[in-house]
């Protein structure tokens, strides 16, 4: 059997280079969508916690030495720090509609 | 030495259990730039190989398979598959930005 009899609409990827590094990207992107798993079950909990012990949810300083930091890390493994700033903001900005989400309930 | 003289600016969790928390989102959060620092590595050179192949640089089927395979990665991890869809847009138009830069070289 082929490889296009076997899966006719969706084996785009023929070539032994390209398919060799579309599975180091697969790879990756299951451990990058685990680690945001984990991610949003602890600011999950954080939230949790600042509603039970009457902190406030956000906390300016601190999302700043986040960015600081990861713009940082960013430099030192050669990635753009504005995209690591951008990530950030993309992450905080879903946990953010979580904790209103988890509010509406 | 105290914690504010040591970082007077910021150091903004002195409650330890938050403390606690940010320190796993912070590691939480090295291992996803150095995840996404990798993976656009490997772009980059997907990028090289497909020009000099005349591949062409996009493949809507295999982008079609990566939001199905991630939503479902996202399900079994307790993560919106919705986010894990935005989350891989996200970063593919970062690619794509990669890559405009690349030629206008």
């Amino acid at each position: 059997m082929s490889v296009s009899e076997r899966n006719p609409c969706c084996e785009t990827a023929p070539d032994p280079v390209l398919a060799s590094f579309r599975k180091s990207i697969d790879n990756i992107d299951a451990a990058l969508i685990h680690m945001l798993a984990e991610r949003f079950r602890i600011t999950q909990a954080v939230g949790e916690y600042k509603a039970r012990t009457a902190l406030p949810p956000a906390d300016p300083a601190r999302e700043q030495q986040q960015i600081a930091r990861l713009r940082q890390l960013a430099e030192e493994a050669d990635l753009d720090p504005e995209f690591s700033e951008k990530f950030l903001r993309f992450v905080i900005d879903e946990v953010i509609r979580h904790h209103e989400r988890a509010r509406e309930r």
